[in-house]
């Protein structure tokens, strides 16, 4: 299957929701299903789920439909999700433990190596198979330890003090939770941002001007 | 300020994000702001930052900058965070607990007036200002409270179940971390999703195609 290099972010961000669309089918243990019923389950037209696989080769022939398991294994394979990415986790609050506890690293594409904080209350407890280690002690697991990635699950003033560390170290991706706009300040990092309150705020605009809707529907 | 009635999604997702450079603005004091410093900031251009303010009027005049504060001021109304929109937590395992004890829902638009679990260990413990309720109890929670929005941390098959009972009670509204794609089979709802993991899985594309380029850079 050949790769289109200029695949815009748009259809790659459709591509982990396709992906776990495709992943219940399979547990649903079905085996072919037409773009056409693709799309209606994902709320999309037949038309863009055809454009979006075209942009990687297409997946099927016109008519048979896909089969299930081999679109899931082709889109697992362009997302390269085997490529156990070593990640360490900055921050075991609430958060940072919900993350750890909640993500199936290894599934998505990760391997979690490291999990760090700088409260004495959590230093050398367990999280999952780690234990919490000492923020101090994050320059030598640097020197000794390739990290690909840092998540950060910190307040953004103690984020921007650890990015700059973790930049020196060589890190360049993050996936980050905090409020700290790392690609301002480095332009040559690649982010993945998971900004909550940002949806919440976008939440409740959208459900003040659906109200406001239809009240003004009624009114008139 | 008059306010467009057709202001495209893209547009609305920014002004969290303004909204938190300005409240940062706030507190460190600043008192006016160019679009371009703002632009910069924000690594946004300064022609975008106009055209987004425009959609609701603008908000300052050519050539003296805005003031950040009436300006934070003005995007906290737009997106109506004063709203106290009733709102209620339905799974406070870890994920659950983390959004409870993370976010800053009044200042965000929203009130949690109830967090709901199945876990019998849960049950009757405190979460913040709340007492975690079992679930079974949330027929009669909804007939005697207005709930506008159910913030959903459980899994798919939870969330299927729970989101028909609680549409069946009116609620349209939803905060979803679960799997559960609300507005396939509702499409009468506003849902923001909070998808976690396909921002994990977009992140390893990312990272793997940038690896991609710098192989393909050296052995040029």
């Amino acid at each position: 299957m050949a790769k289109d290099k200029n695949i815009s972010m748009s259809v790659i961000r459709r591509l982990p929701r396709y992906y776990r669309f495709l992943s219940d089918l399979v547990d649903k243990e079905v085996d072919r299903i037409s773009s056409g019923e693709l799309a209606k389950r994902m709320n999309l037209t037949a038309s863009q789920v055809r454009q979006d696989f075209n942009c990687f080769g297409g997946f099927g022939q016109q008519g048979y439909g896909y089969s299930v398991k081999a679109l899931k294994n082709e889109i697992e394979s362009i997302l390269s999700l085997k490529s156990g990415y070593n990640s360490v986790l900055i921050g075991v609050g609430n958060l940072g433990r919900a993350v750890a506890m909640h993500m199936e690293f290894e599934a998505r594409g990760f391997k979690l190596i490291g999990a760090f904080d700088q409260d004495r209350n959590l230093i050398g407890k367990p999280l999952n198979h780690l234990i919490i280690k000492d923020i101090d002690g994050i320059d030598s697991f640097c020197d000794e330890n390739k990290i690909d990635v840092a998540i950060l699950c910190i307040p953004k003033e103690a984020a921007e003090s650890i990015v700059e560390k973790l930049y020196g170290f060589g890190v360049r991706y993050f996936w980050n939770f905090s409020h700290f706009d790392i690609s301002v300040a480095y332009p040559d990092t690649i982010i993945e941002n998971v900004h909550m309150s940002d949806s919440l705020m976008t939440l409740c605009y959208r459900i003040t001007d659906a109200k406001r809707n239809i009240t003004e529907t009624i009114q008139k």
